[in-house]
């Protein structure tokens, strides 16, 4: 398309990576040509304008990426596009924004198609039907692993390093949560469920969710 | 309670563990009683009557314990009972009943406790806020990761030996994973991903969840 675009050609996108993205935009576009390049946290498990909604970016978070290069202006009018349609602007770099999103978006989706993937290994070995019982908690994880397998085989092939290192971060806790169950270690289990509750008051107090038990399900 | 209790007294409980309590009970209980084990797989991640409401049991799963020295005629009476309130019974013994929980529900409550755990470990690490974001994905675990700590913490010890098996089963799928995503195993990755979805068809065919997408949240 460089033949098209001008330098006074806004040109975003609303990718869920950005580091290696941004590398290969660069090296491809013509000189002179800015790409100001945003992500929308909003959407769920499916994709596609059918799925759209007006209220979509109303009140959600969208990063901007700014880097050395980053036109100023653009970026000024990109904010202002945004916050029109809703959104609350949050700017940091390619770097920040894959790091961060290793850990609240990649890794929870990741954890979300293992455990899926663990039941359904489980329901073959025992060869006894139990994922209709799923209302217990497998649920809102199969949700969440319903989601596009392009654009998530995509994600995570292109934050590789950082999910790589978050993975190994879970599976370290997750070791020394079975090591306080085998050992029965009452005081740091109790520990570790109470910081959650916080985590999720917490959540709740900066309206990421909602303080309704069982929230859309009853 | 011994002393008050009649062979005709019909006596329930509604854990989520039964192997280790049915030992207990076993052991404690007068001679001619009979204890019969019930588990409604309903609730959310808030506890007490207070947050109980008029369908809680609507067409959900009800367990009922059935063991060589469960009381046939108890069995009957409570089935229809859990039947009244709109419960869908399912009849299995103690065993099965831990077996196949440990991987519906108690492992799912586990991970999303531990995945809370890691985003708040990486955020002190990185020393930016970054759980502010958790639209992307955290935000559904974190409701799941702020149930009943006490009742968790019984959970997880009561129902160790199968707990720390599906543990294993998860790391073991979740090494597989990360090695996936490392080689950018293209094929063995899109596998993954749609077999996923499948589960989740099956989920909602079931009735286990709803067709909507990200139910409850837009």
């Amino acid at each position: 398309m460089n033949k098209y675009l001008l330098p006074k050609t806004i040109i975003t996108d609303v990718g869920s990576t950005k580091e290696k993205t941004n590398f290969v935009i660069e090296k491809k576009l013509k000189k002179g040509i800015s790409w100001t390049s945003s992500h929308p946290i909003a959407g769920s498990e499916v994709s596609g304008p059918e799925n759209g909604t007006k209220d979509l970016f109303l009140n959600k978070w969208c990063i901007l990426i700014k880097e050395k290069k980053t036109n100023k202006k653009h970026l000024v009018i990109l904010s202002k596009f945004w916050k029109k349609v809703g959104s609350k602007i949050s700017i940091m770099n390619s770097k920040k924004h894959d790091l961060i999103f290793s850990m609240t978006s990649h890794l929870p989706h990741l954890i979300a198609y293992n455990l899926v993937k663990t039941a359904t290994d489980f329901e073959n070995q025992q060869k006894y039907e139990l994922i209709k019982y799923s209302a217990g908690g497998l649920r809102d994880f199969s949700r969440i692993a319903s989601s596009n397998e392009i654009m998530w085989r995509d994600i995570f092939f292109n934050n590789q390093n950082n999910i790589l290192k978050v993975i190994d971060l879970f599976i370290k806790n997750l070791q020394l949560f079975k090591k306080d169950i085998k050992l029965k270690n009452n005081k740091s289990i109790i520990k570790k469920l109470i910081d959650s509750k916080k985590v999720r008051k917490k959540i709740i107090k900066l309206k990421q969710d909602i303080n309704k038990p069982d929230f859309g399900r009853i």
